[in-house]
């Protein structure tokens, strides 16, 4: 079967946390190195990951940008959503097999870290079955978080819980009670909801939040100094653990 | 105060989990300019660490290898391991202090993240205050592991819970019972009782087991396969999230 030898292979490449230089030396050659490479962004952006691969690229790869359907009308858990995000997948997946088919590789982007909460992974469960795959790991956005607070983050038997704000208040409570570090993500909307649940589970003057870690216009306070309630996307708070020290 | 604008940096440099591709293009930069390198070794090794950033090394650099003290004879929790560890700790950053004096930036090697279970963070509590950092995030053992499994890790509002498999039972069963995503670390001697955990808590199946994720020879077997308990220091466990997908 020839036509197996001569299919692409499909790499998932993490790009860290925003900051160029934190590419890993894999990620930049195999970038440089790949004829197709896709990324997510919203509809008429260029998208984030694609500004922060900006300096590595050659101008020879052919880009394929992959807009998210707009779906601010609908819940994230209603059977719309679920249906048109669905059929973007789809969309994305032909896209990219039409590539892999033809025998060129392809690098999707994926900021961060590629397995962890990224969209890259809905594309990877529709195509390792049939293609071959490379995965990249990546530094991690909060890894990137708690280097700008230059905050350690876990010791000796510690236990770290990462966490979406999304969970209910109560459900947050407990989780951050039995824990000895933890991150939470997703803040947004649910924001003054962590806020309350940290204070709940003693932890407020332990918490630090970050803005944009690693990016030109990083921000870290304690989370006590924060006056307002506002946490864009590039967020999320840090509990680092006081576990054993020598 | 001329003497304080001569005092060298003080930088921690995540490695990545073993792979030396997966520096980051900061890590080698800083490195490669960086008069003096400090790395964690056992006696009479050369360490790890080391080992990773060879191919990176300009030859340029003062090594000042740190090896820790023998304590296998001591319990962990042992006063006496505290005090000798202590004495170690304190020993090490005398070294790393008198080049910062001289003006010299000392980069110490760190395996993986910095931040994230490292011997370094003992290094920053004890100079953060007196010299200039930079903290360099690295792609951490964990993300090598999970990239090695291709398996992605959590998925929307999925919690990932990082627990140490040094913990008790009842403990771990508990905790494991109540996230969705897990990461099982330090297993060694705690193997056996992991998997017990891991069958209580009803996640055997779900569970992968991955040693030296990223390296020449990296093992990844379902858990399940896995006929023995034995499980080196480079080894963990991993049970990917199963979060909403579309």
């Amino acid at each position: 079967m020839t036509v197996a030898q001569t299919t692409g292979r499909f790499y998932g490449i993490g790009l860290g946390p925003g900051d160029p230089e934190l590419l890993t030396v894999k990620a930049v050659r195999l970038i440089q190195a790949a004829p197709v490479i896709g990324y997510f962004a919203k509809a008429g952006r260029r998208g984030h990951a694609r500004g922060i691969v900006d300096r590595w690229m050659t101008g020879d790869a052919e880009e394929l940008p992959l807009y998210y359907p707009m779906t601010t009308e609908h819940a994230f858990d209603s059977p719309v959503y679920a249906t048109v995000l669905a059929a973007f997948y789809a969309n994305a997946v032909t896209a990219i097999a039409a590539h892999l088919d033809a025998g060129r590789d392809v690098a999707v982007l994926s900021e961060g870290d590629p397995l962890f909460y990224g969209s890259f992974m809905h594309l990877l469960l529709r195509l390792r079955s049939r293609y071959p795959v490379t995965l990249v790991p990546g530094v991690t956005g909060m890894a990137g978080c708690w280097a700008a607070a230059a905050e350690p983050m876990t010791w000796g038997d510690d236990t770290l819980l990462v966490v979406p704000g999304t969970l209910p208040l109560a459900g947050l409570i407990e989780r951050l009670r039995t824990t000895d570090a933890a991150v939470i993500m997703k803040l947004g909307r649910n924001f003054g909801k962590v806020r309350i649940a940290l204070q709940e589970a003693g932890l407020l003057r332990r918490a630090i939040y970050v803005e944009r870690g690693t990016m030109d216009d990083e921000i870290v306070i304690p989370l006590a100094e924060k006056v307002d309630d506002k946490a864009p996307y590039f967020s999320l708070i840090l509990i680092p653990g006081e576990g054993r020290r020598p």
